[in-house]
């Protein structure tokens, strides 16, 4: 067998999200039985990240385990070939060592959050960014951001279903930034709490919003209390957009 | 009564295309829905372009008469909360005089058609964008596009149902541009015959993939043949961005 490392680009509207539920289409459940088809075998899917029902792609990864004459090239076009939709594509493959694993060798994730401020709600983009109705004051979300940079106990911002050991995460990128008529909020980190990076958005709103001050950051981090920080910015405003793995020399 | 003029914004995915039809929903049929629920009574409204099924809007104008003592604004926020759906956006109003018609007044209509050339196709953007998996050669189109351009017998590139008594028209405007991974094509002209710019689009790729020398547009549009042009490209990558009408110093 070869292990094959994949990157995934989707359209998270309508799926419940990446992992497999008996509620809903997931972005696994739709990669197995594309793979299954292809390899003419049960075939496991391992994602790098678990991106919640509405939540976008263009960067995910995984890895799967396919027959060592299947050459990379022939993975991605056939797990296309075989998906039972087209808001699910497999960007690129390449062959990687057995013991390589999507999630667990993953030393970098990087996420994008978008969000409009107009007076009328966008209808192409509907499901692609969060519509804000109010203006934001970008310059104090860009002075907000820098407090929750670097290594500290995120509970304030984690989901309270949150499944993970232990709160502390470290956070090695967030940016605010203008895109056109566009605020992205970019965040990069070894791993992420269950939705930390949709509250942090819900609480740099408040900032933008004029609700609190940009150093209430600081506070809002040091009560570790979930009730502390702000909304959690709904799910169709962000993307999973790459994974690096230090053990590949590139991806 | 005031006669409003409305600014569009449309998802056309889905949709049986601007004019109302037995076989499914229309953006007018939607807005007139609206526009009855907004003023209490039955209201028409005339659209600037009668856009093709799955074809989308950034800037379809179209015009309507409501009670004076609605305000323009009153108008686009009303539209839009009594709109039945989000994939139709009233981006704004404005009081116009009592002659003054969304169609016949235009002085010119200005369309975006966008291609993608990649080895996978977008998930995203998969009913935004036509994909072409073979590379498309931009600096030929940019070449092919000039031969186009001015007053033509447009019958090679005009839909066999087209109900225009005139194939003659004049396009004021088509280039072909590098946006980022894409290829936009824009086009403007006073008015434009039915398929016109999704034909010309078609036979553009032509040229792109180098079936066809850039100066065949001269025999293709020559011909006045609806089959010496190339393929009718699909609905999804065509935008109507936009309206001007000259009586009207700002829009």
């Amino acid at each position: 067998m070869t292990r094959m490392l994949i990157t995934i680009e989707y359209d998270g509207t309508g799926l419940v999200g990446w992992q497999t539920q008996s509620t809903g289409p997931s972005v696994q459940a739709y990669l197995e039985a594309a793979a299954k088809k292809l390899t003419g075998t049960d075939t496991l899917i391992y994602g790098a990240g678990r991106t919640d029902a509405g939540v976008h792609a263009t960067g995910q990864t995984a890895h799967l385990d396919v027959a060592d004459k299947l050459e990379a090239r022939s993975v991605m076009r056939g797990l296309n070939a075989w998906l039972k939709t087209d808001q699910i594509r497999v960007l690129s493959a390449q062959a990687v060592d057995d013991d390589f694993h999507a999630r667990f060798d993953a030393t970098e994730r990087r996420y994008l959050y978008r969000i409009i401020s107009a007076p009328v709600a966008p209808a192409l983009d509907r499901h692609r960014v969060w519509y804000q109705k109010k203006p934001l004051d970008v310059e104090a979300m860009k002075a907000a951001a820098p407090y929750l940079i670097g290594k500290h106990d995120f509970t304030s911002f984690r989901a309270t279903a949150c499944q993970a050991d232990s709160p502390l995460r470290t956070l090695d990128r967030l940016e605010v930034a203008t895109v056109g008529q566009e605020i992205h909020i970019t965040a990069a980190a070894r791993s992420f709490l269950h939705h930390q990076i949709r509250n942090i958005t819900g609480s740099l709103v408040q900032v933008g919003l004029g609700k609190w001050p940009a150093d209430k950051m600081q506070t809002v981090l040091a009560a570790r209390d979930r009730q502390a920080a702000g909304p959690t910015a709904p799910a169709h405003g962000l993307y999973f957009t790459g994974v690096d793995y230090a053990r590949l020399q590139t991806l």
